[in-house]
């Protein structure tokens, strides 16, 4: 059966009545006991355990100003490869947020603008204490638009762009370092063509990723033709595989595991000992299903560190480290017998 | 550059002292602007525009007791083929929430009574109006403990065994008609030896998608020894699989895409016309990039079903639909051409 929506819960009221003493007695044995004679406050407190009664967060709220939750924003459905990342990280965050005594609101939002707005309404209504940004953009308005509107934030991904300087709390994992290893581990085993595969330019992350392909392959002649940069995503993926093997490319280094999982059909020629030269990005299910080597961003690591910055913020602490890179770890595995 | 966590927000004293008038006028022209005049009104709407006042929700969520806002367990990260279901669940379930100006509230917990004593503190102290149970299973403790401690909710998921007939409101998928329907899609393509791969004996999801394999080749004889049921996984499902089709099963029904997917080894060599006769369940990443059918669950259908059941129970509303069962849909693929 299920209960009436409204039943009845304890008030100091409905306290104070039942004992017959006044609601400011009760208010001082829940906070501040010291004060309240010994009988009394025995007496009130053992009602309080025989009622349930428990201090009425909204009120917590109204003398602190604390709500004790944090406001994420969740982005549309990506009914893809890739969207299971973030869906991992709100999952983390979570967690961790539990651990220090926070919880969680999540919000839809249409765009930027419209984040900023329900945040700040958020803040203003005391509903949350702090913001937790993702995807970050070139040219984001959203660290701006809080420090305008006084909301404490902490970005999960670094500043890009002109805003690269900005002195906010951000930890961000080092996609760079990422694509720099895999492209390593291919040149130690043997391969001096080694193309990439990655998203159109101008998107901080995805430039970053291609970055440090480049790095690992400045000095390897001929690799600035072994790029090919397309929408996310297996079909896109497919077609420019094809053509950087066609240019001579034998091994990938690929900006998604969508890219990646597109580029294997391509690439099964090349399999050597078991393992494709053939490295997405994301470590997604699909990556570890099929035995495609991959690159793992720590989310969890991630969401741990951002709620310490999140208590060092809201508490007042000097930040220890308020801005953080951490570096992902190269997966390489065998592929899966049925898809060789 | 950060903002400090406690900036000043306006309040309804703030704002009165500005003005010069009474905080009770201030609340008046908020809650009450008849009785207010209408040049002090003006005034007043004047500066809560110009200030960003905003009536605080600690303060509405005390004075109404709600809080618009939705608790929700998150369950350990599950890091297989399957777990994104949950996620997408919750996805869906925060935007469904938002179109109705609900949060989700998101939190953690070690077990069962652990959740109840959560959501029954979060409700008491008003920070949230409702919850959202999942993973309902047999001998459930959460509906009885929760209409115990009058906290309103749904389940997404109905009551198993003992619970079955239970009054409280809840959604569901209805799995079995999913398996049936695969099974008998199998059997219109002319299979007569149809196994099921499935969970242990004893939850009330497993035992529901084998029933509905079971109605579908009730009438094939031999069907009996063409079940196993082995712990999700796709080990399991890759031994289990072999099995069945030793014992001559020519197309197999699984409870789940890590099944199916260790299964597909195995059942290549049944290929015909490019597609496998062999079932996932829930349509996961996995399956829709190596073309394995599956049945797809409709989440987000569910979610927005779920918060319309939410909003007529806190409302009070007479229930139209407390009850649902939702059917899955048997989606039918051609094996991705690297994986044949």
């Amino acid at each position: 059966m299920n209960p009436e929506p409204r039943a009845a819960r304890p008030t100091l009221l409905s306290l104070a009545r039942e004992l017959g003493v006044s609601r400011q007695t009760v208010s001082n044995v829940i906070n501040n006991p010291d004060i309240v004679r010994p009988e009394t406050r025995e007496r009130v407190q053992a009602a309080i355990r025989a009622n349930g009664y428990r201090p009425s967060a909204a009120g917590r709220a109204l003398r602190t100003r604390r709500s004790m939750s944090i406001a994420l924003r969740l982005y549309p459905t990506v009914d893809g490869v890739n969207g299971a990342i973030m869906d991992r990280f709100v999952h983390s965050l979570a967690l961790a947020a539990q651990s220090q005594g926070y919880r969680i609101t999540l919000f839809a939002a249409d765009n930027a603008e419209d984040e900023v707005e329900t945040i700040d309404s958020l803040h203003r209504t005391s509903s949350i204490d702090v913001a937790v940004l993702t995807d970050t953009l070139t040219g984001d308005v959203r660290p701006s638009g809080l420090a305008a509107a006084g909301v404490p934030f902490v970005a999960f991904g670094r500043p890009w762009g002109a805003l690269a300087r900005s002195s906010h709390y951000w930890l961000d994992v080092d996609g760079g370092a990422g694509t720099e290893a895999a492209a390593r581990s291919l040149i130690a085993a043997g391969h001096t063509r080694i193309g990439f595969l990655g998203w159109p330019a101008g998107s901080g992350v995805g430039d970053d990723r291609r970055a440090g392909w480049e790095r690992a392959v400045a000095d390897l002649p001929g690799s600035t033709e072994l790029e090919l940069r397309v929408d996310d995503g297996a079909q896109p993926g497919a077609e420019a595989a094809a053509e950087l093997l066609a240019r001579g490319a034998t091994a990938l280094v690929c900006a998604s595991d969508s890219l990646a999982l597109g580029a294997l059909p391509a690439c099964r020629g090349l399999l050597a000992d078991g393992r494709l030269p053939l490295v997405g990005f994301d470590d997604t299910p699909v990556a570890r299903a099929l035995g495609l080597s991959s690159i793992h961003q720590p989310v969890e690591d991630a969401a741990a560190r951002l709620i310490g910055m999140v208590v060092d913020l809201l508490d007042g602490r000097p930040p220890a480290h308020h801005q953080q890179l951490l570096t992902p770890e190269l997966v390489l595995r065998n592929l899966a017998p049925f898809a060789q």
